[in-house]
């Protein structure tokens, strides 16, 4: 290969270095982008649709499938696809005590590639009393899309009048 | 460049872009290797240490020095280094209040290059009773090291006897 010749090698050699330094060398708070927000926004907006169809299972969609699968409540830690199913059919019997969900002020942040914070608050409305709180989800990439793969959700002390 | 001088050249691209691959492709679930783990864990043993210390300033190094920082906590969200530092001043207002901090059953997870999350239990050993419960937390790994850039910790109800 001649010094002349290698010059087109170099040019590639070093486009394809510096794009591999940008993969590893991303910044701690980098953005996340508009279609990963906007596949992430609608896993949560299913969630909810499907919550207020009285569809746990619709609702469970949303959730990493997975024994790892880690959900944080007042109670401590429930681990599993399954048994945090379970939590919530045992929680909430029957569609009047599921109520109407909301999920607001939701903030989404980048933690890399594949995984991602969301904040937000929930509220229920429902005929036994409304509840809300506040909650953290972690969502990493899948090949199915984006998933639930931590939640822990805090219900707020009833509001002294 | 002729085909044969362009071998060596394909062969680089290749490596190169083989690599770019790997680190784009990491697999959602990917394992913290040991030297991470080992520097995630000692960020929590200093804050052990410094809050048992009475060291609320040392304790804070643990989290992102950032107005981006987030505490979710059972009076719903705190945003920013200094005001969460002040709601754990205001909530643990001397070294009594603040008692003895142990860290329990730790879980670490990777959430990919530069964000981990942990699981795990406090409690709190207090001459006014103790106190504690479970903590979500989310690091990233930043040019000082890692630091805790989310927070929500619930206090657990007390036990009924």
């Amino acid at each position: 290969m001649t010094v002349k010749s290698a010059v087109p090698c170099l040019i590639i050699a070093s486009l394809l270095g510096a794009l591999l330094l940008a993969a590893w060398g991303r910044p701690a708070a980098e953005k996340l982008n508009e279609a990963d927000r906007t596949a992430i926004v609608a896993v949560l907006t299913t969630q909810q649709n499907d919550w207020n169809k009285g569809d746990i299972r619709g609702f469970m969609a949303g959730y990493w499938n997975s024994s790892e699968l880690t959900f944080a409540g007042s109670r401590g830690f429930t681990r599993g696809w399954q048994p945090v199913m379970e939590r919530y059919t045992k929680s909430y019997a029957d569609k009047a005590a599921m109520g109407t969900l909301d999920f607001k002020e939701l903030e989404i942040r980048s933690l890399g590639p594949d995984a991602a914070l969301v904040l937000g608050k929930w509220h229920l409305q429902r005929q036994a009393g409304d509840v809300g709180g506040i909650f953290t989800l972690v969502l990493q990439r899948f090949p199915e899309g984006w998933r639930i793969v931590h939640d822990h959700t805090t219900q707020s002390p009833p509001e002294t009048k």
